[in-house]
């Protein structure tokens, strides 16, 4: 699961369920040639790991995290919680509310501990992917010269 | 804010604004004689604090805890992740959203981590409190008492 | 449907479609080994049988009540309304709405009658008996130990 | 509370508080002259008096129930377990979610309990006594004649 | 779609996509030997025809309408706001929003015009059919007798 | 009420009350000098009113209509069903959901009836306002130039 | 995509996903003779080709726009910022909330830029189709012939 | 409204209302010594100078954009669409629906461009500026510094 080089980018998921979701994202970050690690690591039922990654993760050299959860989603809430790094939250769609719920516990931050948040799915899995790497590209040129060629091949703006 | 005996009820809130919301719950407690502690901790802005907390509170006596918190609430969530006693859950009114928010933030949680959600708001904390006393009168005839002779005045049944 | 000691867990449903969003939570007390009934009783269709089943049920050993009911669901409260045990809440997923409407029937008890509402569906199921595990754990060491055990192996906190 | 006569329509509340929503729809039932009662009863309070009142009532000679509540409202669902006669239900406007959980709580029962729904609030009382006055006016020619009376003054149809 | 004898019932739907959600509550009112009528007709795309039918109706004996319809459901209200016999709504189930549009448009009727709502789809319908042999029941012992029996076998109260 | 000369825009609410919510919409069109007309006239309380006057106001000379009403809003709905002149919809604040009723009930119109939908309340008087002036002004040139300079001093564009 | 002579109604779609749901609203123009094109056109991916298309729109002689988009739709909105044509805003059925997100994006205009909303969905498209030729049949009286006769196909009144 | 040195955040709100929930991001900006600048700026009623003013904004020095709107809230999106910076959004409190309808548009955003939505109103706005610190901490020593101080401060972890 991890990149070959030093990871730059942490993405969790609550549960592997949420993996598939991710894929598009993971796959944009590959084609960016930026190296991320993924682990399934749940704030429920992982508190301590979470905690250890976390607390861990800046002095790897991760810059960004991207965190998926679903139902009562902490987890980016608990990373946040933990770090100054930013974070990225997607809303894992999914359960008898298909996400709301999910969008509501991870956007509705109190002042102190924010959360970037993304649509609910597979629409926000990319732009989590999008999101880092805008972020990594103030400060690399080439992520930054591949966002806007991609911007323009999109939609010749 | 601690009670003069071993405390058998940790109540814990994520904001010192949340107090008011709780004081009926916490007076019945008080009325009923069991011994409790309130503290003001969020998951948010001291996990670190929260896990300290609820790692040592079995060991202190605590059978049941009782976590309040509004927004994208996470703490009651963050107590169950780490605790195998019964955790209480009372979405505080507020916000935008007045609390609907903290619902679902509270009781939509995975399968593995129960919370015991409350209604928003007071009656959920007044709630809290007497879910509290039924636990512990299982145990405890004099509270069982005391709930039973409250239920007949209240209503009659 | 009886168990073969004397139940400490009284499991109420609404209607006999709602067992198989309950399925897995009886799992689980039978893992632990704890003796439990399961009643197909609705609130609307039986409420003399209902009224009757609760208030024998603390003379005959039952602990705990798990009620779980859909779409305006009154299931629980009818039961909280009867009783000073504690009474957990599953609101079942089906219907126009999906479990919503029963999630709010569920929780919003007013003062005085507290719900321990758990997610709507089959987390929510797991949840409840896990929660009924925990109260029970207060007072048999066995419990306790099994649930310190599964919680360890589930994610290493 | 009770009319001169004999009652026809019996309201039920589940608090008193609820009585100032619905102060439009008893004058209007005075208005007409339609002997009636006012009880505060709650299902959750007063289960077992509910049950009395309402396996009593048709025996006195009531023909309609209204019955309001708040939050979590299971009133109207309970006395129209226990009867046939028509049950009108309103969901009385507060608490966090201000009445959205009582219309779901009354209007989503399942199949074999009808209560008919009135909206959230003051406009569903009045309402309620109207429609209780139109089920009374298939046999009263009096009420009928008002009622067209009345629907002909508002509007000019 | 006529009954042999003189219809009492009067069943209007907006859409003959919605006959399925209605059909178990028409077999109730078959089975109660109830006459009744069902028709077709739009408040959007027949208004005059609706207004018509609905002026007739009372002096050819209709005593209850039903009536069903999806999104903007205004079909109950339109019959409601021409006639002072008990109007009962259906929520048709469907839509983008699965019939949430459609209850909130058939119970949150303005002061004057009251709609007897049910549940959203097939438990609405059979629960309309209900109510409307209550309302019957009121001057018809067969019906009376018919629905205390039924009630019974359901559930033995 | 009236105008002076051939009114051309038929503003209709639902109750007085509604109109402070649309004075600010009212002054656009007199801004404009369009010829306009207010009405009170309920689609509940005066339905044969609301076919009168619509069925008449084509050959009056009116092309547009702005329909404002709150709650279960069927105003515009029923305009829209009995005229093939543009009909735009307001959905007025207030009540116990604060109008997101009344945007269900106008906007989520079942093909063949389309009512022209604008936000709940003030922003949405203003705009169909606006949007009736657009509709008149693809025959009007004064009109037009008006609406264009008006875009132009609100933001350079 | 063009239609043979110039074109007065300009439909726009955020995806070639969309083209689906607005099939039968394309097909009523094309039944009524009316010129049209249509283009996918993306407010977040084509932001400078949707307003060189605007701003050149009205000097081709388009005359009204329809504006399909879905999640967070921002469409019909960009269009309206830049034109003081009628723009109509069809909110996309999909995603994880099924279009009440695009719902609430196109209907709730801040004063001062319309966009006349219809239902989520296929519904939605065809009442666009049908108000774009209500606005043009106020100058053609071919179809506002039309229009009343397809009208009068549909209910008789 | 321009900070002294060269702006690294550029602060755009949708309407001089909205002021006042960002009073406390903006004093954040200020307390760290970050240059930014404010500008009110609408999607709607600014597309050409929200345009100019964004395609420029790079090549001057801004790295992050921070876009509070409310309703409808399309400025962020807007922003994103235009740009391969980070965007920032909030979702401003107020209106009929109090913010949950700019959230969904806010957040709801469709792959290729992400906007970083924080919660509804003044918590939102406080962690908006925080993002932009921890994204600027990245390159930054003494943000970073600051950050990881304030952190500590505020819950000592």
């Amino acid at each position: 699961m991890l990149g070959e080089g030093t990871p730059k980018v942490a993405i969790m998921m609550g549960s592997p369920n949420d993996r598939e979701q991710l894929d598009a994202g993971i796959q944009l970050l590959e084609e960016f040639g930026v190296d991320h690690e993924v682990n399934v690591l749940s704030a429920h039922r992982n508190p301590n790991q979470v905690a250890e990654y976390v607390d861990a993760a800046e002095g790897r050299g991760i810059q960004v995290f991207i965190c998926a959860a679903g139902l009562a989603a902490h987890l980016a809430g608990a990373v946040a919680a933990r770090s100054t790094l930013p974070v990225i939250g997607i809303p894992v769609q999914g359960g008898a509310l298909n996400g709301l719920d999910a969008l509501l516990a991870t956007v509705q931050m109190p002042r102190g501990t924010p959360v970037a948040t993304m649509a609910i799915g597979k629409h926000g899995a990319v732009n989590a992917a999008l999101l880092a790497l805008q972020i990594l590209g103030l400060q690399d040129g080439d992520i930054k010269a591949k966002l806007k060629q991609k911007k323009e091949e999109a939609g010749g703006k």
